[in-house]
């Protein structure tokens, strides 16, 4: 081997090249990813958390915030974060996606954030069910949905709106929502959504309103912008599309070895490399196998059991590395038979983008011969 | 007025235009900016602050994490987090900024993490008095230099490395630098250097090594790559370069209005609009003043106080918007007679870029005219 064989292979141009904007950047210097490296710990470190806002973060008092229930409830119930505290407490630990992670990898890809594979982290939420609370606010019969609406606000394509999105009452009674005033046994951070927030447990992260202020019971469909104008999957502009739910089965690696600053590209030394990751997929359906690619051949990788309905489950894989240059890839299988496709799934607004994810490493000599330091 | 004339304004161009690669959004997606809009506050929300972070999130075990002393000390210490939580404590604000924040803004641009403007945060750090640390470690006569090495480890422009800077005794002296294992009231996150970091306020952020593991008197310069092949501020390749240290007089305002998803331009309502931000000099000069550019008109703001000799001063200025389309700018002058430029100072990284932020806003008519939603 030449002196350093990984410059010259972390000299090569990767395969994954893009042209983005100062738009697309801001975005991504705004909405943080977690860091890949965390997906090691069960439960990601505070603030590592991903972030999407579509706005401010709004800075809001919570000894005065209110939350108002308004429309067709039987109850027109305004309650203080001291009333919700004093509420039955539930602590949960929750997978988040962000429906726009991996929009990256979709080409053309579409004018928003960037996320590559990033956007997934894994928090512990503790509030109170959303759907006994609502039972307490006894929706009259000719309600057909429930709104959610949060104190951010700002425009998108030209109009002007406070964040929301609507829920039915068979959802609201299936899912485990959450209302949430804490995230890791600490107060919600503001940009995380303080002082309440729902979780809408398996869902891409958008039906998760952040800052919410208001619920409203409503006897016709909402149409409120981030429901019925994005959150949609569109093959084209034209699509009527279909309403982005569940999370997609989706698994990652821990990038194995150490990085380069810059590209990010790995490097390993030969021998054991412990590969770890984490896969989960929607509405609480447990992972059954999680594949790793290694040079072009696909093995199985050892499970964890799936102890939390609405968490991640870990994975590892023993490889002996030897020498040479590789594309690590990993996808799962959920109990319900689906399983991540090798290629990005289409998509115009690069929404639920859950292709198998692809590691570039470089294999040099065992740590033995050379020491920590080449 | 037409119907919706922040959507004719907001769908034009910017000026700040730029083409980014893969690699360089990779960066942005890893290293997370302050949310502007949290400048108001005068500590930055925990997970909010900045993140540089150049390879991979050492998770460490906090419980049997030692601290070793090295080299030419008559003391060879070696303490755990307990015996240095043991020392006198101190908890102090610091402003921190990455000496690449403002590197979108030069061009050309250097390849490297994109700042606009969000590496810059405030926190409450805790930890003991670094001087007194290394008085009691008692370096010899020989000693030139102090190094400090974290558990980060990857490779920059194909050298392998382990993150690592030094400081002269005489610096270490004047500078009020903590040893800090808490962070706003909580233990340290993973992401900003658990279980223990140092803070060396007032110079831009690359000499407050995290994740510290090894403090070693040397008897001759330290040579690591993070003090000698980058951090330099040059005019062109071959210049041998002025070591980065001391943060420029800087300042930054809210943006105000609220904002459009994807550009980021905002929208004001005509009217008092309350212009509020920050101000900060290195090693703890206050600023003398702050000014306000608004229709090609300067304008004094209103400075707070300098409570806390490291941290950041609040500004305000109250603003009487009329309608009409605006750059709105601030600059700060600290008592050294430091002022920030109006244009970019070059250098060839993109290093320590403190000129006038520019804020682009529409303000529209009287929100009593046209109702919250216009």
């Amino acid at each position: 081997m030449s002196k350093n064989p990984f410059k010259v292979y972390n000299d090569k141009p990767t395969t994954l090249d893009g042209i983005y904007s100062q738009a697309e950047v801001g975005l991504a210097n705004r909405n943080s990813g977690v860091l890949l490296e965390t997906l090691a710990l069960d439960i990601t470190p505070t603030g590592s958390h991903y972030l999407l806002n579509h706005f401010d973060v709004p800075l809001l008092d919570a000894e005065n915030h209110r939350l108002k229930f308004s429309g067709s409830f039987r109850e027109q119930l305004e309650l203080s974060i001291d009333d919700i505290k004093a509420l039955p407490a539930l602590t949960m630990p929750v997978t988040m996606e962000c429906a726009g992670n991996g929009r990256a990898g979709i080409s053309p890809r579409s004018h928003s954030m960037p996320w590559v594979y990033e956007a997934v982290s894994t928090s512990e939420w503790t509030g109170t069910k959303l759907a006994s609370l609502i039972d307490q606010a006894c929706p009259k019969n000719d309600v057909v949905e429930i709104s959610f609406t949060g104190a951010d606000y700002g425009y998108d394509m030209g109009e002007p709106h406070f964040f929301g999105r609507s829920l039915t009452l068979a959802q609201i009674k299936e899912l485990d929502i959450l209302l949430v005033y804490a995230m890791n046994g600490a107060p919600l951070l503001p940009q995380h959504g303080a002082p309440l927030r729902i979780i809408v447990p398996g869902w891409y992260g958008m039906a998760s309103v952040k800052w919410l202020t208001h619920i409203e019971a409503l006897t016709k469909p909402y149409d409120g912008y981030q429901q019925v104008k994005t959150y949609q999957l569109k093959m084209h502009k034209d699509d009527p599309g279909i309403p982005i739910r569940n999370i997609r089965v989706k698994s990652l690696m821990v990038p194995p070895g150490v990085p380069d600053w810059s590209t990010r590209k790995r490097f390993v030394h030969a021998g054991e490399v412990n590969l770890v990751g984490r896969a989960w997929s929607g509405c609480g359906v447990p992972i059954e196998t999680v594949e790793v690619e290694i040079a072009g051949q696909w093995r199985t990788a050892n499970l964890s059991e799936k102890n939390d309905r609405y968490a991640w489950q870990k994975w590892t894989y023993s490889w002996q590395a030897e020498p040479g240059v590789y594309v690590l890839r990993c996808r799962a299988r959920d109990m319900n038979g689906n399983v991540q496709p090798l290629d990005p799934p289409w998509d115009q607004a690069g929404f639920a983008n859950n292709a198998a994810q692809q590691v570039n490493v470089f294999v040099g000599l065992e740590k033995s011969k050379v020491g920590p330091l080449s």
